[in-house]
Protein backbone atom coordinates (compact mmCIF):
# COMPACT_ATOMS: atom_id res chain seq x y z
CA UNK A 1 0.00 0.00 0.00
CA UNK A 2 1.21 3.37 -0.96
CA UNK A 3 1.34 6.35 1.55
CA UNK A 4 0.76 9.52 -0.54
CA UNK A 5 2.65 12.27 0.62
CA UNK A 6 0.72 15.33 1.71
CA UNK A 7 0.16 17.85 -0.53
CA UNK A 8 2.29 21.05 -0.29
CA UNK A 9 0.97 24.69 0.04
CA UNK A 10 4.13 27.43 -0.67
CA UNK A 11 2.88 30.79 0.54
CA UNK A 12 4.13 33.84 2.52
CA UNK A 13 4.06 33.08 6.35
CA UNK A 14 2.47 36.56 7.28
CA UNK A 15 0.02 37.33 5.36
CA UNK A 16 -3.41 35.84 4.74
CA UNK A 17 -2.82 37.31 0.87
CA UNK A 18 -4.25 35.06 -2.00
CA UNK A 19 -2.81 32.02 -0.49
CA UNK A 20 -5.76 32.02 2.24
CA UNK A 21 -8.20 31.05 -0.43
CA UNK A 22 -6.42 28.07 -0.93
CA UNK A 23 -5.99 27.76 3.11
CA UNK A 24 -9.96 27.89 3.76
CA UNK A 25 -10.44 25.37 0.42
CA UNK A 26 -7.46 22.55 2.49
CA UNK A 27 -8.94 23.00 5.65
CA UNK A 28 -12.72 22.68 4.78
CA UNK A 29 -11.91 19.41 2.75
CA UNK A 30 -10.01 17.92 5.39
CA UNK A 31 -6.89 17.35 2.95
CA UNK A 32 -3.79 16.64 4.91
CA UNK A 33 -1.09 19.21 4.14
CA UNK A 34 1.84 21.57 5.10
CA UNK A 35 1.61 25.42 4.78
CA UNK A 36 5.51 25.35 4.11
CA UNK A 37 6.58 28.67 4.72
CA UNK A 38 4.82 28.57 8.20
CA UNK A 39 6.02 24.84 8.95
CA UNK A 40 9.43 24.75 8.36
CA UNK A 41 12.17 27.08 9.87
CA UNK A 42 13.52 27.78 6.18
CA UNK A 43 9.93 27.44 4.52
CA UNK A 44 10.35 30.64 3.41
CA UNK A 45 13.79 30.57 1.65
CA UNK A 46 12.70 27.39 -0.01
CA UNK A 47 9.56 29.40 -0.93
CA UNK A 48 11.89 32.17 -2.78
CA UNK A 49 14.38 28.84 -4.05
CA UNK A 50 11.38 27.45 -5.70
CA UNK A 51 10.50 30.68 -7.71
CA UNK A 52 13.73 31.66 -8.29
CA UNK A 53 15.20 28.48 -9.46
CA UNK A 54 16.35 27.94 -12.77
CA UNK A 55 15.84 23.97 -13.43
CA UNK A 56 11.99 23.81 -12.57
CA UNK A 57 10.56 23.07 -16.07
CA UNK A 58 6.97 25.03 -15.11
CA UNK A 59 7.70 27.60 -12.76
CA UNK A 60 5.14 29.60 -10.93
CA UNK A 61 5.10 33.11 -11.63
CA UNK A 62 4.22 34.28 -8.33
CA UNK A 63 2.88 32.29 -4.88
CA UNK A 64 0.74 30.94 -3.79
CA UNK A 65 1.52 27.01 -5.62
CA UNK A 66 0.85 24.02 -4.62
CA UNK A 67 2.85 20.80 -5.10
CA UNK A 68 0.60 17.79 -5.25
CA UNK A 69 2.05 14.34 -5.90
CA UNK A 70 4.40 14.82 -9.21
CA UNK A 71 2.01 18.12 -9.77
CA UNK A 72 3.13 21.98 -8.92
CA UNK A 73 0.72 24.09 -9.60
CA UNK A 74 0.37 27.89 -9.73
CA UNK A 75 -2.09 30.91 -9.47
CA UNK A 76 -4.79 30.78 -7.38
CA UNK A 77 -7.55 30.34 -9.32
CA UNK A 78 -6.04 27.11 -11.29
CA UNK A 79 -5.20 25.72 -7.59
CA UNK A 80 -8.33 26.12 -6.53
CA UNK A 81 -9.91 24.15 -9.78
CA UNK A 82 -7.54 21.34 -8.95
CA UNK A 83 -8.63 20.89 -5.42
CA UNK A 84 -11.68 21.33 -6.94
CA UNK A 85 -11.61 18.08 -9.00
CA UNK A 86 -9.76 15.88 -6.02
CA UNK A 87 -12.77 16.90 -3.28
CA UNK A 88 -16.56 17.14 -3.09
CA UNK A 89 -15.64 21.34 -3.24
CA UNK A 90 -16.36 21.63 -7.46
CA UNK A 91 -19.85 19.85 -8.94
CA UNK A 92 -18.80 16.60 -10.50
CA UNK A 93 -20.42 17.87 -13.99
CA UNK A 94 -18.62 19.62 -16.50
CA UNK A 95 -21.12 22.83 -16.69
CA UNK A 96 -20.88 22.78 -12.90
CA UNK A 97 -17.45 22.90 -13.37
CA UNK A 98 -17.09 25.52 -15.52
CA UNK A 99 -19.11 27.68 -13.72
CA UNK A 100 -17.31 27.38 -10.29
CA UNK A 101 -14.31 28.30 -12.27
CA UNK A 102 -15.95 31.29 -13.47
CA UNK A 103 -17.04 32.73 -10.28
CA UNK A 104 -13.85 32.02 -8.68
CA UNK A 105 -12.39 33.96 -11.95
CA UNK A 106 -14.29 36.96 -11.47
CA UNK A 107 -13.53 36.51 -7.57
CA UNK A 108 -9.95 36.89 -8.30
CA UNK A 109 -10.77 40.31 -10.23
CA UNK A 110 -12.63 41.41 -7.57
CA UNK A 111 -9.33 40.82 -5.16
CA UNK A 112 -6.94 42.19 -7.71
CA UNK A 113 -9.45 45.74 -7.58
CA UNK A 114 -9.44 45.77 -3.63
CA UNK A 115 -5.84 45.35 -3.54
CA UNK A 116 -5.51 48.23 -6.03
CA UNK A 117 -7.28 50.60 -3.72
CA UNK A 118 -3.70 50.98 -1.47
CA UNK A 119 -1.53 50.56 -4.65
CA UNK A 120 -3.10 52.20 -7.80
CA UNK A 121 0.76 53.15 -8.62
CA UNK A 122 2.34 50.12 -8.52
CA UNK A 123 2.53 46.82 -6.04
CA UNK A 124 6.64 47.43 -5.53
CA UNK A 125 6.22 50.78 -3.94
CA UNK A 126 4.89 51.90 -0.37
CA UNK A 127 1.02 52.73 0.43
CA UNK A 128 2.91 56.75 1.59
CA UNK A 129 3.67 57.06 -1.87
CA UNK A 130 0.94 56.87 -3.32
CA UNK A 131 -1.43 57.58 -0.62
CA UNK A 132 -3.32 60.41 -2.75
CA UNK A 133 -3.83 58.29 -6.02
CA UNK A 134 -5.20 55.63 -3.42
CA UNK A 135 -7.39 57.78 -2.13
CA UNK A 136 -9.28 58.68 -4.97
CA UNK A 137 -9.45 54.64 -6.26
CA UNK A 138 -11.23 53.33 -2.75
CA UNK A 139 -13.86 56.38 -3.60
CA UNK A 140 -14.13 54.70 -6.76
CA UNK A 141 -14.05 51.08 -5.92
CA UNK A 142 -16.42 52.23 -2.70
CA UNK A 143 -18.98 54.35 -5.33
CA UNK A 144 -18.69 51.73 -8.20
CA UNK A 145 -17.28 48.82 -7.79
CA UNK A 146 -17.54 47.40 -4.91
CA UNK A 147 -21.12 47.31 -5.09
CA UNK A 148 -21.20 46.01 -8.58
CA UNK A 149 -19.44 42.69 -7.48
CA UNK A 150 -21.47 42.25 -4.25
CA UNK A 151 -24.66 42.76 -6.45
CA UNK A 152 -23.60 40.14 -8.99
CA UNK A 153 -23.15 37.75 -6.10
CA UNK A 154 -26.44 38.44 -4.63
CA UNK A 155 -28.03 37.76 -7.94
CA UNK A 156 -26.04 34.24 -8.11
CA UNK A 157 -27.16 33.02 -5.28
CA UNK A 158 -31.13 34.49 -5.34
CA UNK A 159 -31.49 32.60 -9.03
CA UNK A 160 -29.48 29.48 -7.87
CA UNK A 161 -32.40 27.15 -8.31
CA UNK A 162 -31.28 24.74 -5.66
CA UNK A 163 -32.00 28.12 -2.68
CA UNK A 164 -29.60 30.72 -1.97
CA UNK A 165 -27.87 29.03 0.89
CA UNK A 166 -24.43 28.52 -1.41
CA UNK A 167 -23.57 29.92 -4.76
CA UNK A 168 -23.66 26.71 -6.53
CA UNK A 169 -26.54 23.55 -6.46
CA UNK A 170 -27.70 22.53 -2.82
CA UNK A 171 -24.22 22.54 -1.18
CA UNK A 172 -21.29 24.37 -0.86
CA UNK A 173 -18.44 24.88 -3.37
CA UNK A 174 -14.84 26.73 -3.31
CA UNK A 175 -16.20 29.97 -4.34
CA UNK A 176 -18.20 30.13 -1.14
CA UNK A 177 -15.14 29.70 0.65
CA UNK A 178 -13.74 32.62 -1.17
CA UNK A 179 -16.43 34.31 -1.26
CA UNK A 180 -16.38 34.61 2.80
CA UNK A 181 -13.11 35.52 2.64
CA UNK A 182 -14.16 38.52 0.48
CA UNK A 183 -16.85 39.69 3.17
CA UNK A 184 -14.08 38.81 5.73
CA UNK A 185 -12.02 41.06 4.39
CA UNK A 186 -14.14 43.79 2.74
CA UNK A 187 -15.07 44.16 6.36
CA UNK A 188 -12.06 44.34 8.10
CA UNK A 189 -10.60 46.72 5.42
CA UNK A 190 -13.82 49.35 5.15
CA UNK A 191 -16.38 48.94 7.84
CA UNK A 192 -18.12 51.80 7.40
CA UNK A 193 -18.73 51.61 3.40
CA UNK A 194 -19.30 47.53 3.80
CA UNK A 195 -22.33 48.56 7.03
CA UNK A 196 -23.85 49.78 3.99
CA UNK A 197 -23.10 47.51 1.56
CA UNK A 198 -24.38 44.30 3.78
CA UNK A 199 -28.27 46.14 4.28
CA UNK A 200 -28.26 46.18 0.32
CA UNK A 201 -26.27 42.55 -0.53
CA UNK A 202 -28.09 40.35 2.60
CA UNK A 203 -27.51 37.22 0.89
CA UNK A 204 -24.08 37.43 0.46
CA UNK A 205 -23.38 38.15 4.20
CA UNK A 206 -25.66 34.97 5.33
CA UNK A 207 -23.12 33.41 2.98
CA UNK A 208 -20.29 34.61 4.89
CA UNK A 209 -21.92 33.56 8.35
CA UNK A 210 -23.18 30.19 6.86
CA UNK A 211 -19.62 29.65 5.72
CA UNK A 212 -18.27 30.98 8.97
CA UNK A 213 -20.13 28.78 11.21
CA UNK A 214 -18.77 24.99 9.13
CA UNK A 215 -17.37 23.21 11.64
CA UNK A 216 -13.96 22.75 10.15
CA UNK A 217 -13.64 26.36 8.84
CA UNK A 218 -14.44 27.33 12.30
CA UNK A 219 -11.97 25.20 13.93
CA UNK A 220 -9.68 26.76 11.44
CA UNK A 221 -10.50 29.98 12.29
CA UNK A 222 -10.32 29.86 15.76
CA UNK A 223 -6.98 28.35 15.65
CA UNK A 224 -3.42 29.76 14.72
CA UNK A 225 -2.78 28.36 11.60
CA UNK A 226 -5.49 31.35 10.35
CA UNK A 227 -2.96 34.54 10.26
CA UNK A 228 -5.16 37.75 11.59
CA UNK A 229 -5.55 40.45 8.78
CA UNK A 230 -3.22 42.74 8.66
CA UNK A 231 -1.19 46.10 6.97
CA UNK A 232 0.87 43.98 4.68
CA UNK A 233 -1.93 42.03 2.45
CA UNK A 234 -4.73 43.09 0.28
CA UNK A 235 -7.69 43.65 2.89
CA UNK A 236 -5.68 46.77 4.26
CA UNK A 237 -7.39 49.06 6.88
CA UNK A 238 -6.81 52.95 6.15
CA UNK A 239 -9.44 54.94 7.77
CA UNK A 240 -8.97 57.86 4.90
CA UNK A 241 -10.14 55.32 2.53
CA UNK A 242 -12.94 54.18 4.33
CA UNK A 243 -15.77 56.53 2.30
CA UNK A 244 -19.17 57.06 2.38
CA UNK A 245 -19.99 58.65 -0.54
CA UNK A 246 -23.28 57.66 -1.05
CA UNK B 1 -27.94 13.15 -38.02
CA UNK B 2 -27.27 16.53 -36.02
CA UNK B 3 -26.71 19.35 -37.19
CA UNK B 4 -25.02 21.43 -34.18
CA UNK B 5 -25.44 24.92 -33.79
CA UNK B 6 -22.37 27.31 -34.40
CA UNK B 7 -20.96 28.83 -30.95
CA UNK B 8 -22.02 32.23 -30.46
CA UNK B 9 -19.12 34.74 -28.98
CA UNK B 10 -20.72 37.57 -27.49
CA UNK B 11 -18.16 40.93 -26.96
CA UNK B 12 -18.06 44.48 -27.76
CA UNK B 13 -17.91 45.16 -31.90
CA UNK B 14 -15.03 47.93 -31.64
CA UNK B 15 -12.47 46.60 -29.68
CA UNK B 16 -9.98 43.91 -29.78
CA UNK B 17 -10.38 43.87 -25.95
CA UNK B 18 -10.30 40.58 -23.95
CA UNK B 19 -12.69 39.66 -26.83
CA UNK B 20 -9.93 38.96 -29.10
CA UNK B 21 -7.99 36.30 -26.97
CA UNK B 22 -11.05 34.21 -27.89
CA UNK B 23 -10.92 34.91 -31.17
CA UNK B 24 -7.70 34.40 -32.45
CA UNK B 25 -8.50 30.83 -30.13
CA UNK B 26 -11.60 29.99 -32.71
CA UNK B 27 -9.85 31.28 -36.00
CA UNK B 28 -6.84 28.83 -35.54
CA UNK B 29 -9.13 26.26 -34.51
CA UNK B 30 -11.52 26.74 -37.17
CA UNK B 31 -14.37 26.77 -35.61
CA UNK B 32 -17.81 27.63 -36.58
CA UNK B 33 -19.09 30.47 -34.72
CA UNK B 34 -20.73 33.77 -35.03
CA UNK B 35 -19.07 37.54 -33.43
CA UNK B 36 -22.88 38.32 -32.49
CA UNK B 37 -22.15 41.90 -32.17
CA UNK B 38 -20.43 42.06 -35.25
CA UNK B 39 -22.47 39.75 -37.45
CA UNK B 40 -25.78 41.11 -36.42
CA UNK B 41 -27.32 44.35 -36.88
CA UNK B 42 -28.90 43.80 -32.93
CA UNK B 43 -26.21 42.64 -32.03
CA UNK B 44 -25.21 44.89 -29.41
CA UNK B 45 -28.64 44.68 -28.35
CA UNK B 46 -28.43 41.16 -27.30
CA UNK B 47 -25.18 41.28 -25.60
CA UNK B 48 -26.14 43.96 -22.91
CA UNK B 49 -29.63 42.23 -22.97
CA UNK B 50 -27.98 38.80 -21.99
CA UNK B 51 -25.62 40.84 -19.57
CA UNK B 52 -29.26 42.25 -17.92
CA UNK B 53 -31.02 39.92 -18.43
CA UNK B 54 -32.85 38.62 -14.74
CA UNK B 55 -33.93 35.18 -16.47
CA UNK B 56 -30.25 33.84 -16.67
CA UNK B 57 -29.45 31.61 -14.13
CA UNK B 58 -25.42 31.47 -14.27
CA UNK B 59 -25.35 35.21 -15.19
CA UNK B 60 -21.82 36.16 -17.04
CA UNK B 61 -20.11 39.00 -14.50
CA UNK B 62 -19.18 40.80 -18.41
CA UNK B 63 -18.17 40.05 -21.75
CA UNK B 64 -16.93 38.01 -23.33
CA UNK B 65 -18.97 35.12 -22.90
CA UNK B 66 -19.57 31.97 -25.15
CA UNK B 67 -22.40 29.68 -25.79
CA UNK B 68 -21.91 26.56 -27.06
CA UNK B 69 -24.51 24.09 -27.24
CA UNK B 70 -26.57 24.48 -23.72
CA UNK B 71 -23.48 25.88 -22.45
CA UNK B 72 -22.76 29.98 -21.65
CA UNK B 73 -19.17 30.32 -20.54
CA UNK B 74 -17.87 33.79 -18.85
CA UNK B 75 -14.30 34.87 -18.45
CA UNK B 76 -11.99 34.70 -21.26
CA UNK B 77 -9.57 32.39 -19.32
CA UNK B 78 -12.27 29.76 -18.77
CA UNK B 79 -13.53 29.93 -22.41
CA UNK B 80 -10.22 29.73 -23.40
CA UNK B 81 -9.93 26.37 -21.57
CA UNK B 82 -13.01 25.64 -22.71
CA UNK B 83 -12.12 25.84 -25.97
CA UNK B 84 -8.99 23.68 -25.07
CA UNK B 85 -11.11 20.82 -24.28
CA UNK B 86 -12.68 20.78 -27.21
CA UNK B 87 -10.15 21.12 -29.79
CA UNK B 88 -6.10 20.03 -30.34
CA UNK B 89 -5.27 24.03 -28.74
CA UNK B 90 -4.85 21.85 -25.21
CA UNK B 91 -2.77 18.81 -23.95
CA UNK B 92 -4.70 16.44 -23.84
CA UNK B 93 -3.60 14.89 -20.60
CA UNK B 94 -4.14 16.88 -17.14
CA UNK B 95 -0.71 18.03 -16.19
CA UNK B 96 -0.19 19.85 -19.40
CA UNK B 97 -4.20 21.37 -19.31
CA UNK B 98 -3.37 22.83 -15.73
CA UNK B 99 -0.18 24.13 -16.71
CA UNK B 100 -1.80 25.59 -19.86
CA UNK B 101 -4.61 27.43 -17.59
CA UNK B 102 -1.79 28.52 -15.31
CA UNK B 103 0.49 30.47 -18.34
CA UNK B 104 -2.83 31.72 -19.45
CA UNK B 105 -4.46 33.15 -15.83
CA UNK B 106 -0.84 34.95 -15.61
CA UNK B 107 -1.26 36.47 -19.25
CA UNK B 108 -5.14 37.69 -17.46
CA UNK B 109 -3.18 39.31 -14.49
CA UNK B 110 -0.55 40.65 -17.51
CA UNK B 111 -3.23 41.97 -19.43
CA UNK B 112 -4.96 43.58 -16.29
CA UNK B 113 -1.98 45.33 -15.85
CA UNK B 114 -1.65 46.62 -19.06
CA UNK B 115 -4.98 48.14 -19.17
CA UNK B 116 -4.33 49.69 -16.17
CA UNK B 117 -1.78 51.36 -16.97
CA UNK B 118 -4.02 54.22 -18.92
CA UNK B 119 -6.61 53.76 -16.33
CA UNK B 120 -5.12 53.59 -12.90
CA UNK B 121 -7.93 55.17 -10.50
CA UNK B 122 -11.03 53.63 -12.58
CA UNK B 123 -12.17 52.04 -15.59
CA UNK B 124 -15.15 54.19 -15.51
CA UNK B 125 -13.31 57.34 -16.00
CA UNK B 126 -11.41 59.19 -18.86
CA UNK B 127 -8.43 58.74 -19.42
CA UNK B 128 -7.94 62.69 -19.39
CA UNK B 129 -9.27 62.23 -15.98
CA UNK B 130 -6.44 60.54 -14.64
CA UNK B 131 -3.75 61.12 -16.86
CA UNK B 132 -1.15 61.89 -14.20
CA UNK B 133 -1.82 58.79 -12.23
CA UNK B 134 -0.82 57.08 -15.48
CA UNK B 135 2.15 58.64 -16.18
CA UNK B 136 3.53 57.56 -12.73
CA UNK B 137 1.68 53.54 -13.71
CA UNK B 138 3.06 53.49 -16.98
CA UNK B 139 6.26 54.32 -15.50
CA UNK B 140 6.34 51.36 -12.90
CA UNK B 141 5.26 48.75 -15.53
CA UNK B 142 7.62 49.93 -18.28
CA UNK B 143 10.27 50.21 -15.70
CA UNK B 144 9.15 46.30 -12.87
CA UNK B 145 6.21 45.26 -14.40
CA UNK B 146 6.53 44.51 -18.02
CA UNK B 147 10.10 42.80 -18.28
CA UNK B 148 9.05 40.85 -15.51
CA UNK B 149 6.02 38.91 -17.38
CA UNK B 150 8.11 39.39 -20.23
CA UNK B 151 11.45 37.36 -18.69
CA UNK B 152 8.89 35.15 -17.24
CA UNK B 153 7.56 33.57 -20.94
CA UNK B 154 11.12 34.10 -22.01
CA UNK B 155 11.98 31.64 -19.43
CA UNK B 156 8.97 28.88 -20.31
CA UNK B 157 10.22 29.05 -23.75
CA UNK B 158 13.77 28.19 -22.81
CA UNK B 159 12.86 25.65 -20.61
CA UNK B 160 10.48 23.90 -22.93
CA UNK B 161 11.84 20.32 -23.52
CA UNK B 162 10.94 19.97 -26.57
CA UNK B 163 12.22 23.08 -27.83
CA UNK B 164 11.12 27.04 -27.66
CA UNK B 165 8.96 27.28 -30.75
CA UNK B 166 5.66 26.98 -28.47
CA UNK B 167 5.17 27.24 -24.38
CA UNK B 168 4.56 24.13 -24.08
CA UNK B 169 5.38 20.73 -25.53
CA UNK B 170 5.92 20.41 -29.44
CA UNK B 171 2.94 22.33 -31.07
CA UNK B 172 1.00 25.46 -30.22
CA UNK B 173 -1.81 25.62 -27.83
CA UNK B 174 -4.33 28.55 -26.28
CA UNK B 175 -1.91 30.09 -24.15
CA UNK B 176 0.80 31.01 -27.30
CA UNK B 177 -2.23 32.85 -29.20
CA UNK B 178 -2.17 35.35 -26.51
CA UNK B 179 1.26 36.03 -25.60
CA UNK B 180 1.16 36.74 -29.34
CA UNK B 181 -1.33 39.20 -28.90
CA UNK B 182 -0.18 40.75 -25.94
CA UNK B 183 3.72 41.04 -28.13
CA UNK B 184 1.36 43.00 -30.84
CA UNK B 185 -1.14 45.18 -28.47
CA UNK B 186 2.32 46.40 -26.32
CA UNK B 187 4.32 47.14 -29.34
CA UNK B 188 1.31 49.25 -30.37
CA UNK B 189 1.13 50.90 -27.54
CA UNK B 190 4.81 51.06 -26.16
CA UNK B 191 6.97 50.93 -29.15
CA UNK B 192 9.83 52.86 -28.00
CA UNK B 193 9.41 50.64 -24.61
CA UNK B 194 9.55 47.23 -26.93
CA UNK B 195 11.94 47.87 -29.44
CA UNK B 196 14.09 47.30 -25.69
CA UNK B 197 12.25 44.58 -24.65
CA UNK B 198 12.41 42.88 -27.64
CA UNK B 199 16.25 42.46 -27.77
CA UNK B 200 16.21 41.35 -24.17
CA UNK B 201 13.30 38.55 -24.97
CA UNK B 202 13.94 36.88 -28.09
CA UNK B 203 12.08 33.66 -27.51
CA UNK B 204 8.51 35.83 -27.28
CA UNK B 205 9.00 38.38 -30.40
CA UNK B 206 9.94 34.57 -32.16
CA UNK B 207 6.79 33.14 -31.13
CA UNK B 208 4.70 36.57 -32.14
CA UNK B 209 6.44 35.62 -35.30
CA UNK B 210 5.78 32.27 -35.59
CA UNK B 211 2.13 32.24 -34.71
CA UNK B 212 1.72 35.74 -37.20
CA UNK B 213 2.03 33.21 -39.58
CA UNK B 214 0.36 30.63 -39.22
CA UNK B 215 -2.09 30.18 -42.24
CA UNK B 216 -5.44 30.38 -40.23
CA UNK B 217 -4.35 33.03 -38.09
CA UNK B 218 -2.64 35.08 -41.02
CA UNK B 219 -5.86 35.01 -43.07
CA UNK B 220 -7.52 36.14 -39.77
CA UNK B 221 -5.47 39.23 -39.45
CA UNK B 222 -5.49 39.94 -42.61
CA UNK B 223 -9.65 39.84 -42.85
CA UNK B 224 -11.56 42.26 -41.65
CA UNK B 225 -13.02 40.12 -38.76
CA UNK B 226 -9.74 41.51 -37.31
CA UNK B 227 -10.33 44.80 -36.01
CA UNK B 228 -7.93 47.21 -35.50
CA UNK B 229 -6.19 48.29 -32.32
CA UNK B 230 -7.57 51.62 -31.59
CA UNK B 231 -7.82 54.06 -28.40
CA UNK B 232 -10.53 52.44 -26.49
CA UNK B 233 -9.27 48.69 -26.20
CA UNK B 234 -6.71 47.54 -23.39
CA UNK B 235 -3.83 48.31 -25.61
CA UNK B 236 -3.63 52.09 -26.46
CA UNK B 237 -0.93 54.06 -27.63
CA UNK B 238 -0.48 57.42 -25.69
CA UNK B 239 2.87 58.39 -26.58
CA UNK B 240 3.56 60.21 -23.32
CA UNK B 241 3.22 56.97 -21.41
CA UNK B 242 5.94 55.64 -23.61
CA UNK B 243 8.83 55.97 -21.91
CA UNK B 244 12.16 54.80 -21.37
CA UNK B 245 13.36 54.85 -17.88
CA UNK B 246 16.55 52.78 -18.54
Amino acid sequence: MSVSKPWELYYWPDIQGRGEFIRLALEEAGIDYVDVARSHKDGTSSLVAALEAENIERPPFAAPFLRAADLLIGQTANILMFVGSRTALAPAEEAGRLWAHQLQLTIADFVQEIHDTHHPIGGGLYYEDQKKEARRRAADFLENRAPKYLGYFQQVLKRNKDGSEYLIGPSLTYPDLSLFQIVAGLRYAFPRAMTREAKRHPLVWKLHDRVASRPRVAAYLASDRRIAFNQEGIFRHYRELDTQSR
